[in-house]
């Protein structure tokens, strides 16, 4: 069973899964990145006809068809191979006190399969099934906040090989976690200290500023904002956000989610023609399930985090990224792409 | 010139690299990985005969021959593309102040060409080449010290093009910052709690401990110890500690540097051994220059992590890492091979 243990000088937790445990030799040379040649759709658990192949579903969205068949338009399944259980309770066990504290790896693992088509992507994507792949996410996102072992969701989208796709069935996932991350936790103080300060929401700032500065912004809708932010860790790295207060993801409207798909699937499009359709990392930022008092201060967003860059020793240390394109140049070769603000080309 | 500008959540600081400025069409495609193939020793600016392509050396242990000529074994140049500037003065200028914070990128970022071998690695060295090696980190490291400007230094090896190395001659670099960053001051933090609790120095109590535990130990002589931490973040993460206690990196004496020398090869040809010669980040964590008042509760150390797992959007996130390889069992295999800890094999 997986095993979550917390270093005990940075207080950050780390997942040992031993469900995915591998050996040495069982690393493939990250050079080769076969994966690929071999994730077709005649082999892929995630395709319709396969649905055997993977646990039951928890949620779909069906044009037709019985539960576990084809039919479906979004699905959604328990991963086969989870980061942390469902089964287990949450319990520590302190081997030493202090230097060496762990607790069962409780917590839950779901795959949503975003949609039937093996080849699509968000660059792909329709309106309507870029909307039904966000519903997915909000629906099992609120869905989960009943089980009260859990404090924090993370749902996420990694596409291509060198941001972590092991599969390129286009699909996000959602790990919930029995503690809020210790980064998490950073965020949430960070602007909890500007609210105690200003009396606004740090994002809700922001997020004014850079519709009024303009050089950074990539695309602007009547309840969202995208824009590349000041301090971009990555090149090409957009911020998605509402532009009026909502602290929490699950607070969000049908309508929102359709105009959220909109900006989503232009915006990473965009990503897609301008730089080559890089892999990158999409993460939705949202209040913790147990994230009572920072209603007032933090403000959900996801973070598109292309990886055209490498993390290497100098990060790793300090913590600090260089990033080789300024956000402003960032956003003039996004805004390229004429989807996007019809009315506000250069 | 480089900026740095500072995310205005986390207070963490990002490195606007114009120096190394990119259009989105320049990012290579991350899966050829053709860097390799035309990196050969004939038009590598770090082979002997090539000095005129680098910029005047700063220090350099020679055998034989003049300043920027063939005939040293270790050489240290300023890094060509810098990701920091010599030549700024430290000063901020804020567009509009607490949203938008810069100041301007100085700095230092220098390549230390550890041998005069373009295919050589920490796994290849001779125990001669390993001890120049460390000595010119110990004397660049001591000699920066005198910048006032700078608050800290990062010395990291980045070995394989999947762990950020853009070039395949044996190097490392030390990157030197007007400012501590804020992971290096979450870790200082961590130990000086501990320190205020425990009146001892956490990672003093950790060495004691593992080498007492002994089931993720690597190896350990008489002033050092290697092993896979119990919140290891990557499969056969290592780190190597001094058993005595010793803050900062400056003060190793030259006959640690010679027994760190032998048990950093040793690891290192060891982990090559056991998992294929995997790219990995080596990164020197030590007290900063401006690091009065952890004195006693902080420790350097020396962290391996091999880069067999993808950062993907969950660690984005959460920051918490998935690691499939328990370290229990990384030390085992690391501790096959035969020249670690001679009389302690299992």
């Amino acid at each position: 069973m997986p095993e979550l243990r917390r270093d005990s000088i940075t207080n950050t937790w780390v997942i040992i899964a031993t469900e995915r445990s591998k050996r040495p030799s069982d690393f493939a040379p990250p050079k080769e990145a076969n994966g690929e040649a071999k994730d077709r759709p005649d082999n892929c658990p995630f395709c319709p006809g396969h649905e055997q192949q993977t646990p039951p579903e928890v949620l779909a969205y069906r044009e037709q068809g019985e539960r576990d068949t084809p039919g479906w338009l979004v699905r959604v399944i328990p991963n086969k191979f989870p980061a942390l259980s469902t089964e287990e309770d949450v319990e520590s066990h302190t081997p030493a006190p202090s230097l060496y504290t762990a607790q069962t790896g409780a917590g839950v693992h779901e795959v949503i399969v975003e949609s039937p088509e093996h080849h699509d992507s968000w660059a792909d994507y329709g309106l309507d099934q870029a909307t039904l792949a966000l519903q997915a996410w909000a629906e099992r996102y609120r869905d989960l906040r009943n089980d009260n072992r859990l404090a924090y969701a993370q749902i996420f989208v990694n596409h291509g090989s060198a941001a972590g796709a092991s599969r390129a069935h286009p699909h996000s996932q959602l790990i919930a976690t029995p503690m809020i991350p210790a980064k998490v936790m950073e965020e949430l103080d960070g602007a909890a200290g500007y609210y105690r300060e200003h009396k606004s929401c740090l994002y809700c700032t922001l997020a004014a500023a850079e519709i009024r500065e303009e050089s950074r912004l990539v695309s602007l809708s009547d309840d969202f904002l995208a824009f590349c932010p000041y301090a971009s860790r990555f090149p090409m790295e957009i911020w998605i956000l509402p532009r009026q207060h909502q602290a929490d993801f699950a607070e969000i409207t049908l309508s929102q989610i359709q105009e959220l798909a909109g900006i989503l699937r232009k915006v990473l499009r965009s990503l897609a023609f301008t730089a080559g359709d890089p892999p990158y990392n999409a993460v939705l930022h949202t209040l913790p399930y147990q994230g009572e008092g920072y209603e007032q201060s933090y403000h959900w967003h996801l973070e598109i985090l292309p990886r055209l860059t490498t993390m290497a020793g100098f990060e790793w240390g300090t913590g600090m990224f260089i990033n080789p394109t300024p956000p402003e140049e960032a956003s003039r070769y996004l805004r390229k792409n004429p989807e996007l603000n019809p009315n506000q080309q250069e």
